[in-house]
């Protein structure tokens, strides 16, 4: 059994058995390795034919079961287990082996990992996998960063198991060091603004338009098959269909309304405030996490002030209006992913490519969506472009929408129905489109408590006045 | 000359001048350090009676000139200099000595430099000043955290050189370890909040009702005379009235509009986020310094979307309702930072009294408002207040005023007025006081693509479905 399969993966929970499976369904062999028995006994019974795909718990029959350059992927929780693993595998590596890191590590530790591994002539990558559990079965997007000299190892196992988009691949080569991670970690920051604005919009149609769950369903169901088809809206339309099988009725009016979160998209708003990119669809998609998880003191709060009672609007006027505010407030979030993608490239020499980035999230990951064609083909003609706003394919599709977007933020306003997700969208664009902004006043105010100083429209240079009290 | 000043101080900037001539009025003697010749020959001037406040550049001399246990203020910028300027103290300190650091140092850093003092028996304390340059002069809000023992021999000085409010010192022990670091963090993120809805309510009132800098300087200085009676406001009133020395016209109109930061705010945002409580109104005053900054992006997505024409609104009732939508404002980030704090206090061990808190903030400091005595008030009769929001005292103030900043929201939304302080502060409000909040999808959708299970509202326990598509 000496060196025969090309690709290893340790950690056999449901990614990775289900990624190792996808790699043997696509012509290569592939061995597992996991501590627990059960779940080696479970992938060697799922696989079937052990010359295709084979696992074991030991790591020394597990690296010398692996054709060299050894290509072993870890699927294993982000943290301290990384470190743990991969100082497991070192012993029995050879030089020019390469490690895969397939979880949601935070990118400065692929930048340790990354160099601690080179000084022992190992080829470290980090490889953000978006598609959740079926993802990794069917076709997931795969976000590689690393040495692209190895990455000429991995690529065409990744190629082929990776989703595919009219047939290209949605994997590529993004950048060196912690290039995949780091982008991986926008995506979700990405898909945290797209999931708050579809729950937000969900209450808007339920409390103003008193849509029933059939017509959440039908509703979701007709925008994916338009300009808002999504991974995200398709399956929130499915959602509203699902039974509950523990009592009567529909399964989401009965889960518990606090969102949890593990912790990515944090990074993305903590990071974007380092880089000072504006990114406040994500931040506020963060906070509402946070004050769904306060449903204590929500439900205290609610008896002391109660709701306001929302005026009734027509259901199809609702519908026709929440889905363009949704396409707008899509656009903006994926704006505002990308611009700090941007920043961090400069910031940590990723040399990243927008339009490769957009290109692979087209197909395979959680925030796939039709949009990212248009995105894709605004990058390919302006690669250098600073903010997708800029970019004349997509003036029409805003300014069309937007007004629905003002609409609704105000109905919301005045009627106690909180969309914040739809209101950061707006309140950026509508900054971000100000040529004259009354920070003129906050500068002012800097220098006049702090001596702060401040620049002028008119003149160069730094000034500072005596404010007269 | 030996052993004969009350209070040293390292760092003779505008603040450290203003502070150690402050102690010195105060019937303290205080001996002042500062490498630069330049200052120390200032301060020697200045202070006139070298036996009540001299100065030297000599790190002996100074040591020397104090008697013991010496209390030695640092007021150099945060960061390495303050590392710097403790090493070069060192030798030539004794035990129990009590080196204070005055500066916005982050509170992780404060934590270290203690523990690494505390070994050489120095005591070590993280005091954040606030009141800027002429607060130190005449008397600042100080926010000591350190030994509650070391704390009594400084205590009777900054009783003494703090802001009286009706009489009370703006001073008080907060706690141990970096207290009082953090505590001055999120007043600068409150002081963020604050600065940012004053800046987007005079665009309104600009916009909407067409004010001139005259009428702005009267609308917020009649503001001062009410409820609103605050530091910020009142400096904002006297901001219009500045002519300006280069040119026609007020200076307010003159000045750029990107806004600078310093960091204490992304601090107050990205700590928020480890901890998980949600500070919305101050995450989006740290987005909009960041998207006021892109100055060459906005002309350009100006000309490319324009700007609504705002519909007009008669002066006077816009003034109102500004007026009750900012106190609502107000109100809410006051809540947030002290929400923070709270949560905060039990992390990391602070044992946080919030009415102390609230308390030393009436006078001195850039976020004193008349606010802050019913804060006081509010955290006096209930010490373990989960949030501000759940005061019985605060539930007319804010059932009052929120209408109006409903109607205002809506109003910019409509208009292209960007309001994203108030829109923040009221989804946070409309968020908080739901005891339903929308998430239930958001937890469905991470369990159907991620499998990260949910909790029900009928029923005890962790679910997961396998999602039918």
């Amino acid at each position: 059994m000496a060196n025969t399969y090309d690709f290893g993966l340790v950690g056999l929970g449901v990614m990775g058995r289900n990624f190792i499976l996808n790699v043997a369904d696509n012509g290569f062999t592939a061995f597992g390795n996991d501590l627990d028995e059960e779940k080696v006994s479970a992938l060697i019974e799922e696989g079937g034919d052990s010359a295709k795909v084979n696992a074991t718990s030991d790591v020394v029959t597990f690296v010398n079961g692996l054709s060299t350059p050894r290509k072993i992927m870890l699927l294993v929780p982000a943290g301290k287990v990384v470190d743990i693993v991969i100082e497991n595998l070192l012993p029995h590596l050879d030089k020019g082996d390469i490690i895969i890191d397939g979880g949601n590590s935070f990118f400065t530790d692929t930048d340790r990992r990354e160099a601690y591994l080179q000084e022992k002539s190992i080829n470290f990558f980090g490889a953000g996998v978006s598609g959740g559990a079926k993802g990794a079965r069917k076709g997931p997007s795969i976000m590689p960063g690393g040495s692209r000299d190895a990455y000429q190892h991995v690529k065409p196992i990744f190629e082929a198991v990776s989703a595919k988009y009219k047939g290209e691949p949605c994997v590529a080569y993004l950048g060196p060091k912690s290039a995949g991670n780091y982008v991986k970690m926008v995506h979700n920051g990405i898909e945290y603004g797209l999931m708050q604005l579809t729950s937000e919009i969900y209450d808007l149609l339920k409390k103003a338009g008193d849509l029933t769950n059939e017509e959440l369903h039908e509703t979701y169901a007709s925008w994916n098959a338009g300009r808002l088809q999504s991974f995200l809206v398709e399956i929130t339309s499915e959602i509203f269909e699902q039974k509950d099988d523990l009592g009567e009725g529909h399964l989401v009016d009965k889960i518990l309304d606090k969102a949890k979160q593990k912790g990515t998209g944090k990074w993305t708003s903590q990071n974007a405030m380092d880089l000072g990119i504006p990114v406040p669809t994500i931040d506020i998609a963060v906070s509402m996490r946070e004050i769904s998880a306060l449903k204590e003191e929500r439900v205290k709060a609610d008896a002391l002030y109660g709701r306001p009672t929302p005026e009734p609007v027509v259901k199809k006027t609702l519908i026709n209006k929440t889905e363009s505010a949704l396409y707008f407030a899509f656009i903006i979030t994926y704006a505002q992913g990308m611009h700090q993608l941007a920043d961090a490239s400069k910031e940590y020499g990723y040399e990243l490519e927008l339009g490769e980035i957009a290109k692979i999230w087209r197909a395979g990951c959680i925030i796939r969506a039709a949009l990212l064609a248009d995105i894709t083909e605004a990058f390919k003609v302006e690669p250098g472009l600073q903010n997708l706003l800029l970019s004349p394919s997509f003036v029409d599709k805003v300014q069309e929408t937007v007004g629905s977007a003002r609409e609704l933020v105000a109905y919301g306003a005045a009627n106690g129905i909180p969309l914040p997700g739809l209101s950061n969208a707006l309140t950026y664009f509508d900054a971000y489109t100000s040529s004259r902004l009354p920070l003129n006043l906050i500068q002012a105010q800097r220098d006049y408590f702090g001596s702060h100083t401040y620049e002028r429209l008119d003149k160069e240079g730094v000034f500072h006045t005596e404010w007269e009290d």
